[in-house]
């Protein structure tokens, strides 16, 4: 995976880099064209809000995807709240830092078709509410959680937070159909609000919840997913161990969800079953 | 505060950039002399064991504060995982990189002498006994804290986590007496366990404890400190609206633990009261 364009580094006394004091997103670029690129701008704002970043001119920040060219890239943009203060404490007048770096990109087609297979992490999340939701670049848990296995036959890991309650997967919102109800982790306690997920919620009715991961063994279907990759379909949840815990048939009731997802992302559409 | 002589940036792919994967040390350094130099070394290995992150040459490291010359500076040495992987999933063979930063530095010495006021903070500390206690990267939560006040009259903010318990401050660990005993927080939960308190648990009998932050009502003494600025007795204890909780007054009680710390850091001494 190498950048073919980027603003390359950040100096050492950058907030971002020695405290992870910023917000990044990773955009779906086709053609020029980003994918979900208000949802994306709106969680950035929304993350240094939060934070107390003053936003940088957006400008020139939207102009980018249109300068990557043909083909599908991924485009990392990363806010941090520039140089300045000391130790700790920020600047009175924080002068933001952007970048960017840009990757060509093939999502795992062969996950949408034929399903995946997750497991379990060993990992909690820790609980806390100040930074729950936001793409903040303190993201040492997801990292942690993520070196739990090698396999290249598990694509992702199911998280829970030091309550027991689910919350996501490690770079994935998870979603589930439950008795005919689309539901999801409430994210109010740890995790990030994924861009997909939050355009999924306002077109399905998709209820957030705090459970533990049990639930998903009531579940019909379950399925992983971002604003990157799209919408998999999970057809198997193993234990830490490597223990199927639950199984789950590929079928058409994995497809509406699947249909909004990659219509808002611009990927292939599942084909109706009898059409 | 510039820089004297660093190794400037990272690039934008560093795993410690992108996502706070990686640890740091602030050393203070005289006349090129690093001290608690092996408190620090055994941190940063600690921090990168658990971490899982193979430790760099430590050759290079170890001449770096022989290079700062003459007066005092405070030496910042970071070691990420490095670049590659794939988001984050590490790579399997990780070749971390370290970089490092020297500015020349003032202890704010009528702390020492004149003893400092200090609140409480609004901010919880999230518990996550898995990376508790090291000095990972991961620090937004320590800059949230260290927003909530901008008055130089109060020089640190006391941090408790989102069980309630007393953690640190928001730079610096936390001591007190109580009925005649030395006390901290234990730091299994959450916190970094400095390297001065470290020093100073292995020549006084320091007992660690999970407490609420009403114990300091209880303390005939109070100290907050950090391997860099020495030790500061607190005379004053804040809540968030500026009203003073608890005061105590500057007395021989705080000296012996001072003169440890001092003769540890290569500081001035307290003067021994009727000597």
């Amino acid at each position: 995976m190498s950048a073919v364009i980027a603003e390359t580094s950040l100096p050492l006394e950058d907030r971002g880099l020695a405290f992870g004091d910023g917000v990044f997103e990773t955009v779906l670029v086709r053609d020029g064209r980003p994918m979900l690129w208000e949802a994306h701008l709106s969680r950035l704002k929304r993350g240094c809000r939060r934070l107390g970043i003053p936003l940088p001119a957006m400008e020139a920040i939207s102009e980018l995807p249109g300068r990557l060219g043909e083909g599908q890239h991924v485009l990392k943009l990363i806010v941090t709240r520039g140089s300045g203060g000391r130790g700790y404490m920020p600047p009175s007048s924080p002068e933001p830092n952007w970048r960017w770096l840009s990757v060509p990109f093939t999502p795992r087609a062969s996950c949408w078709w034929e399903g995946v297979r997750i497991r379990q992490c060993d990992w909690r999340l820790a609980i806390q509410p100040a930074l729950a939701g936001i793409k903040h670049m303190n993201r040492l848990e997801n990292v942690m959680a993520r070196r739990e296995w090698t396999d290249p036959a598990v694509a992702e890991g199911l998280l829970c937070d030091t309550h027991g309650d689910l919350v996501e997967a490690t770079s994935m919102n998870v979603f589930w159909q439950r008795e005919g109800r689309l539901e999801t982790p409430c994210l109010d306690q740890a995790g990030v609000a994924g861009t997909l997920r939050e355009a999924l919620m306002t077109r399905h009715p998709i209820k957030e919840v705090h459970c533990p991961p049990d639930i998903l063994g009531q579940a019909e279907a379950v399925w992983v997913g971002n604003s990157v990759q799209g919408l998999w379909p999970v057809i198997r949840l193993d234990d830490m161990t490597g223990e199927a815990l639950h199984q789950w048939s590929l079928g058409p009731i994995h497809k509406p969800l699947q249909v909004t997802a990659h219509s808002l992302l611009g990927y292939p559409l599942p084909a109706v079953s009898g059409a």
